[in-house]
């Protein structure tokens, strides 16, 4: 954590940097491979300029904020969730452009742990004169982008369990029925939660037991890319899931499966991927190629605890209804995960809880990703409130 | 609810109220089939008086408070959680003790939902003048006294369920460890409502895999007696609920069964007690009829869901460890209750939830007994905060 001198930063400061994150969240589940990013332009505690990164290709948070403040902004402060970028990719470095536009001072919300900017963003401002503070709500900043910086760390895209339970463990009754666990407020919330996610992920299972839309529910925008998970391709020849004009979907089976089924699901705009074998590692690395930042898992139990085996979940939610509805042999919501003593059990970290109207979200981190902090290897030096 | 008006109540009232809340506690786990009471005597804002209920067959609180408070109570104001009696049971009326003492006032937490009381005791100190004030802190007098007030209002001792699980639903690995789901703060919790209820239950399953000993653990006194179910006596010959040095055993079993065992049992000192059939209700009835306030259901998923089946659940504990343990075949709290459909659940009501330590509780009140008001045939007529 880069800590900021405490006298140095104000209730303001933090207002405006919480300004910086909800402008952020305009671009959720629209900037992969880059991360969310508002910025907050003042001079004279007045907002002179606003902006925040749309999606790839197009100008980073900064410039859109120096844009709308115009010649306003020399001599201002500029707030913004992640620190500056000091190298050319699709677009030229922010750094250079505040510099340009001659504003005094840079309160950045977090360090970028992406090797290519990774404090040289900072140094570049200060080495201009400029006044740079990072840390203010820091936790926040790396809240909203653990996907972004769980992809830049580890390499990997971020994996997200989602599931919704009874208060006796059962994501359906032993007959397979299931809607709803969840009152109308926690469903709300998940449909939100896809806008979020670069892709939504489910088993054949979950296609031919509740025919799901996971579409976002006009909830917010973008639909994520749904994705099936099918060896056998025994699944219906009509589905959800295969009207493609709300939301793109992908099926990913083995070489060779159902050719035939294959063809009909091509016809419907579905796009269908083999793998040999098919793994959620192997769908997983095809994610990751796609620079997708995270996608969120949403299979039945068997799925859910062989991705967990195979790493590919880092975060997991577990909406939880408090009803009874009893079944021995009615579903769980993860699988065989090989544990035969509860010590072996994968504690989760960072945990926190809240209410979602009638129902209960408690949500944590498993040890094998991202779960708050920053490893000390992405840690730069950056310390210091003072201009150099 | 009896709501007093608002103005006539003080933070010093209220604060006298959780005292004599905290001094019924005294009693926890002794006062069956009595409820908690406590009794703080004031003067000049100054407690000159204290006392509690510390079981059947002895003095209630106010006595106790009006004989340390000696002559001083004359004038005095006078807290009990609970309406002083108005009837000849093992000792004589409080109303009368309270009136004979010259106390000018008395706050009361809550009306007796007894029907031997039900009013009458508040009307009787009216009729002799002095000021009644019924409600102060009533929510959390009613929780302190939930299954003495559902043991008056249903003819049935208060069933509670409690149970560990992971935060994917289980109780166990499928190999049937468990130790431990929660961690030591969450275990001493259930330690400690040990002794206030007035038996633990469990079945023969928990006995032959757990081995446990189901007492308090040190977290206070008493032991609860501990009570196991089991049709088929099928059981270790040692365990440690038969070493009833520490604290009393009963075992329920079918009429008959293995003759040579309960022989065992009772040469140990285990009290063995046949049914036929042997069923969660009977044993009920069997502790009502003994006038326990409550009992707490520690059994497996099997037993619980006869138990929950037969209505002898009407408060559910559920303790959520942070952790995933996965399993399909691996135990769950609560078997088959033959629901279906996921509309079938059984809903919890007034349902809360805390931290503790590193996990979490949920509680809440199944819809067939005691859940946090009183019915309206037990809502007596006192408001009013003036004397007659």
């Amino acid at each position: 954590m880069n800590l900021p001198n405490a006298q140095s930063v104000s209730e303001f400061d933090r207002q405006m940097m919480r300004n910086c994150l909800n402008l952020a969240k305009e671009g959720l589940g629209k900037t992969a491979p880059n991360p969310l990013v508002g910025c907050v332009i003042v001079r004279d505690d007045q907002i002179i300029g606003e902006g925040f990164h749309p999606g790839p290709g197009q100008p980073h948070a900064e410039i859109f904020a120096l844009r709308s403040a115009g010649e306003l902004a020399r001599g201002a402060t500029v707030y913004v969730n992640l620190e500056p970028c000091n190298h050319y990719g699709r677009t030229p470095p922010c750094s250079e452009a505040l510099i340009k536009a001659g504003v005094a001072k840079v309160v950045a919300g977090m360090v970028d742990p992406n090797p290519l900017v990774g404090g040289q963003g900072i140094a570049k401002l200060r080495q201009a004169g400029i006044e740079v503070i990072v840390g203010v709500e820091e936790s926040a900043c790396l809240k909203l982008n653990e996907a972004f910086v769980h992809r830049i760390i580890y390499k990997q895209t971020f994996g997200i369990l989602k599931y919704a339970m009874t208060l006796d463990g059962k994501i359906a009754t032993d007959t397979g029925h299931s809607a709803w666990v969840t009152g109308a407020i926690a469903r709300q919330e998940v449909h939100r939660l896809r806008v979020a996610c670069d892709a939504v992920i489910v088993g054949g299972n979950t296609v031919r037991r509740d025919n799901p839309h996971l579409t976002t529910h006009g909830q917010g925008e973008p639909n994520p890319l749904r994705v099936v998970m099918s060896r056998s391709l025994d699944l219906p020849s009509s589905a959800r899931l295969w009207d493609t004009s709300e939301a793109a979907t992908i099926v990913f089976t083995e070489v060779g499966s159902r050719p035939d089924f294959q063809e009909h699901l091509r016809k419907k705009g579905v796009e269908v991927l083999e793998f040999a074998p098919l793994t959620p590692a192997k769908v997983m690395s095809y994610f990751y190629e796609r620079q997708f930042l995270s996608v969120l898992w949403e299979c039945g139990g068997r799925l859910a605890s062989e991705a967990i085996t195979q790493g590919c979940v880092h975060k997991i939610l577990a909406f939880i209804a408090p009803k009874i509805i009893g079944g021995q042999a009615a579903p769980s919501p993860v699988g065989n995960l090989g544990f035969s003593q509860m010590t072996e059990a994968l504690s989760l970290e960072a945990v926190s809880l809240r209410a979602i109207g009638s129902d209960y979200l408690i949500e944590g981190y498993l040890s094998n990703g991202w779960s708050g902090a920053l490893p000390e290897a992405f840690q730069f030096q950056t310390t210091g409130s003072k201009a150099l």
